[in-house]
């Protein structure tokens, strides 16, 4: 597969400084480029890199553009552009349409003709699957669950019984969506179980990364909406809501209850309390701990302790690496001012 | 399923305001619930549903009956009353005895005729199953494990060789139970893999939440107590003992050879050092790093650090907060002294 | 099996107190040992045990020789020997060589005569195997995957297309590799995916514990050289790289393009920044956050903040605990100098 870079530039609205007929036939970094291959510069840190790239053409940004050496194509939003243009250069492997020999389908199941459903897998009864769904290699699908059209879960991929997951969604390896949540109430014996008798309702245009977990609702449901990115090993508790488009990386844990907006971004390994929401548009740095609601929008920092405006909580953190010299500074004024007044 | 109210106050020890020939058919929240509904409130937080609940009766302490528009179930653990009641309405699938045609199951194990064994379960030699036990799809059971009544193994779920579980317990997907510990001897050419000889030993009404590891012992077993009650991604190494009817909140990390008491209740993401002790009923609030033992009873709080008694703590992440101003205080009072004693 | 203590000193070169005609049967912990047990001394934790310890002998080192009731075999690394001896007292399941009835099998596939492959596996087209590799039940080895000479693969592991592994490693069940990285454009719909183009190339004697995900490169590789030994819950993002011999225990998250050296030692729960480079021979204490790049070797530890010198963080980490106080005291300070200057 090869494209012109006058056939990407006119695709995808970009302004083209070089030669419309040059092709190229895939992508590459700045550093690794060759003579058929298209690159891009989103990210200030490898702009040197830009200088010697021995690509055919780069994607960048206006304010780059001079610096470029080769061709370029010039967008306001170079890493969506490289994002769409690498999709289309390597699409992904092709559905193999049917339900593999080594594949156990339950009764009353409604698997559209066009779905791919691996070696190994396993769909419970009354199962519905939309058009061009793909169930991978050892993935289990619980009973009732209905999954919408184009949807993929990857190898090794469970979903429990009477979960609803929407269109377009990527499902990897490890993902467990609908466990039942981690209800016990104390009694005189120790613990008794809670029964997790709600479901998970999945948006369209979702991705959930590896080994990620999303409980099922105690009574009502778990819910994730359309176009919420997930990264991998994130423990999301039962009866949590996420708001459209909201992205969370990596190792974070959102406790029961609790409601996250729309358009937020949650930095790897941050900590949410149950029971609190956290508005719309709000960041949060990596590794922070919310402990009560936040109700404006902006970035927010700050761990141990409740999320702080992050500008106030880079400065404590700072000071965190200074303690024991302010408490040596500290004792000394004491002992000064002791003596003064002797 | 139905069930009037004065069964539900014999049978559960309650006592009722209102009709006891009233029925209710299921559980729902108290904004959801409708006239066939039972509801409670066991959480001070959602108090002011409870006015405008439309549920034909609330189990609730004391404390609340005269704000009760309806009927109502008085009792001094409504969260336990509910569970049981819940438990009742809401019936989990009935097991439906049988080796499925696609499960594997190996030479010389004991599978009694009332288990349920799935689809792409593999059941390796010598493995025994009391009664009832069900072995979810595409799960794996390791040589010579044995599995006591009762016990349900979710889909996907992982038992390495010889582990044993007990009576009753709940094992979600993507747990896995037995991998090898992390022991590794430093030599000369880097690392020595040092063999991991133990077992795991789980006793009864366990619950295991979905992706949570635990590792087999370096000699001697890692022993997890009855009762014990984990959430998700929750890590257990090699040779640690955790006490009976302790139950630990996703995400936490529990170092090698340490021994959690009985009665705890660990908070999320909390970090436990290996080689410690922790004693009876320790509370750890979410977020915890544990680096030395516990021997006394009560709440701990704190990271960074050891754990400290958790009002202490508190104090001092408020004070985090405000680091930066006390950095510019102290230099403040430091100019002033140098001031006064030129 | 048994084994003379003077065949032990011989072959492991240790030094013999003792007789060289007694036999050992088996490992066991100093407090466990009976007359038949092999036992060791590496951690001083355990040096009480060697005074009462019933095993036929200990190995350790000379230091403790004299504190030894029992036959001694000295050794400069006890632990490596005793890993060592323990391998050759307690070997592994033989591999039972051939493809499981029960295994699905794609074409193209190259699978030495010495594979095993369980019941449950599937292996994807043009799948690589070496010899005596061993695919466990219910894993899944995608399309155009090369695997090495002895290597494991557990239950439930999960390897995306194209991967490629070397020789003697072993991966524990829940492992995914070569998901696709978190890698998400943001553009006025919300997100548009990244395509994840590049592999995962693990090289030989590698260990990665369970339920630990390595995700696919985004263009390049994802690298884990040679000897790395990573324990359970790890995530590793796209395109870093870990170098020979590094350790890495579980929970730790590493952030995309980030580089980490050879031979270091990375504590649990440590989370590493992406875009960032450690060098070779960092220790970083459990829990350590760092983000910015570390280019001296040493012993690293703080969070919140960047990692700093491991003393200096201990000691800030004490005054944390005496934030509260040292609040006061300042307090008290300013209050007395106000009087002063009255």
């Amino acid at each position: 597969m090869s494209i012109s870079l006058g056939e990407i530039a006119a695709r995808y609205g970009c302004e083209l400084r070089g030669d419309p007929d040059c092709c190229v036939s895939h992508v590459a970094t700045l550093s690794g480029a060759g003579p058929e291959s298209l690159s891009f510069l989103a990210n200030k840190a490898y702009r040197q890199q830009l200088e010697t790239t021995g690509a055919a053409a780069v994607i960048l940004s206006a304010e780059h553009v001079e610096a470029c050496p080769t061709a370029a194509l010039v967008s306001q939003n170079p890493y969506a552009v490289y994002a769409r243009i690498a999709a289309e250069l390597h699409p992904p492997f092709a559905l193999v349409p049917g339900v593999d020999a080594m594949a156990s389908v339950g009764e009353g199941c409604t698997i559209a003709d066009s779905c791919q459903v691996a070696a190994g897998a396993v769909i419970e009864d009354g199962v519905v699957l939309g058009d061009r769904v793909s169930i991978g290699p050892n993935s289990v699908v619980g009973r009732g669950v209905h999954i919408g059209d184009d949807t993929q879960l990857m190898a090794n991929v469970t979903v429990y019984h009477g979960v609803r997951i929407g269109s377009r969604c990527l499902l990897h390896s490890g993902v467990v969506i609908g466990a039942d949540g981690f209800g016990i109430a104390q009694d005189e014996s120790g613990w008794t179980k809670v029964p997790q008798l709600g479901g998970v309702d999945i948006a369209d245009d979702v991705e959930i990364g590896a080994n990620t977990t999303i409980d099922r609702g105690a009574i009502d449901d778990t819910i994730i909406c359309a176009g919420v990115k997930l990264d991998n090993h994130i423990q999301v508790a039962h009866n949590v809501t996420i708001g459209a488009h909201t992205a969370i990386a990596a190792l974070v844990g959102i406790s029961g209850s609790t409601t996250i907006g729309g358009g937020c971004m949650i930095g790897g390994a941050s900590l949410i309390a149950g029971h609190i929401s956290i508005c719309d548009h709000v960041m949060l740095a990596a590794g922070t701990g919310v402990a009560g609601s936040i109700d404006k929008p902006g970035a927010y920092g700050g761990y141990p302790a409740n999320a702080d405006e992050i500008g106030r909580w880079r400065k404590n953190v700072v000071r965190f690496s200074q303690l024991d010299e302010m408490a040596r500074r500290l004792r000394k004024l004491e002992k000064r001012l002791e003596k003064m007044s002797d």
